[in-house]
């Protein structure tokens, strides 16, 4: 079966130092004749080469890969963290989702939690929303002044060049939705009543911020997309697409750091299978 | 199609205050007339019921499994983990691999650590190795005195009840191997490079101390195998035995955990499909 089409997540790559638009990206992208069987059997093959690199990363415990995840209530993240992780290892993979600061958390400066979170080298970390909370939520709310939010982009950047010069990849990803997209999901999370428990009245007064949340999403991205810490917006209503590009960019991104196993810690010539009993 | 066998783990539960022998399990057990494909198409389907039960688990955020395995070398304690938690959403599970411990871990007791790691409540943790390894490996090689393991299991099975009172369920796992099998796998690590990183000379020095072992494991397992937190060993050289009875043994446990969806925190009279927008 030969592959046309070709799934190339650098297309949603944020440029460093351009004007991007948020607004210019269809979030109800997929590649033209890529179909959903094709890319499910791509994601497939993908997952596969991910538990492949993971190996070896954990084998050679020298880098660590982290994936910042992002988007607006319903955009997928839970779903999305599921579908790229099924089947690796999951000594290799940490997942942790930042919620509200606690007052132990809150009296120490904002980046002090998610550093402490950080992948150990050999691991790859997700983070299941990050440190862009405080320049997201925080800016829209106005919870932190225009000139603290200034400062914290760079903070941001300064945090993850020590990151990255200190051998752990950062990628970053937003999963980008319509808000009409989130209707649509809010309004499947009421009909079941099995996901009554993940639906809050209070996600429907954020949903009214939408364009706020869109120009501090825009702000960000702009602002932290960096040359060794990109951010990626990823359409992300058709979850088909959604999956096999971000499998893909986990595959090209673990190739690149290209892990090695590390050389035996014995000399191969004195143990051998039929020499140890 | 018709399931004759049906596989029960607590024909592994050790029962507490009975004079276990570890000696009289066959580690290379499975039951008559449980084949392979069947055993694997059940293993699926347990898998898929832990990962309905986990998400309740989750929702309901009161309760929490922690699940401790311990083996010998090559006893399969990685592809164990990876077989029970395909397809579980990563971030309801976490596992953690118990290494030698560091100074900063050494300057408090020797359950500090291990507290330090158990799983939230709405979690599921498992522990690659675990406190055992203080009457285990401490115990084979007399790092502490006698007197001190006595009291170490009068601390293990407080420390588990402390846990278990307070909401979190803790089973344990010993994967049972024998000496023979062990080799084979020891000499399949040396045929392949790419698994020469697993493969330290150390162990053979660790091998040559097997029966001490199986004393250690057999007192431990003795001595804090109690009806709320029971040790299981599970006959471990038939994989895709392990694999199943394991699988088992998680849904039969988060049933009778019986986690609930949460009510919803909102009216669902007030907030309807229709009305949101």
């Amino acid at each position: 079966m030969e592959q046309v089409i070709r799934v190339d997540p650098e297309i949603h790559r944020v440029a460093p130092g351009t004007a991007f638009s948020l607004a210019a990206v269809d979030s109800a992208f997929a590649p033209d004749g890529l179909d959903k069987d094709a890319a499910q059997e791509m994601h497939k093959q993908n997952i596969r080469q991910v538990s492949v690199l993971q190996e070896r990363l954990f084998a050679e415990g020298k880098q660590a890969l982290l994936v910042v995840l992002q988007a607006m209530d319903t955009g997928g993240k839970d779903s999305t963290i599921r579908a790229v992780t099924r089947g690796v290892n999951p000594q290799g993979v940490r997942v942790y989702g930042f919620k509200a600061p606690s007052k132990n958390e809150l009296a120490r400066d904002y980046l002090w939690r998610v550093h402490h979170q950080v992948p150990r080298k050999g691991r790859i970390g997700i983070f299941n929303r990050s440190h862009y909370e405080d320049v997201l939520i925080v800016r829209v709310h106005g919870w932190a002044p225009p000139e603290v939010i200034e400062q914290r982009y760079a903070h941001i950047n300064d945090f993850e060049r020590l990151l990255t010069d200190t051998g752990t990849r950062v990628v970053k990803i937003m999963l980008h939705i319509s808000k009409e997209y989130q209707l649509s999901r809010l309004r499947r999370r009421l009909k079941r009543p099995d996901k009554h428990w993940k639906f809050n009245p209070d996600d429907l007064k954020e949903r009214r911020r939408w364009p706020d949340y869109m120009d501090a999403f825009e702000n960000a991205i702009r602002r932290c997309s960096t040359a060794d810490a990109p951010w990626y917006v990823v359409p992300a209503e058709n979850r088909w697409y959604r999956n096999v590009v971000i499998s893909q960019l986990l595959v090209d991104t673990l190739t690149d750091m290209n892990p090695a196993f590390p050389p035996p810690s014995f000399d191969p010539t004195e143990f051998t299978p039929e020499s140890i009993q």
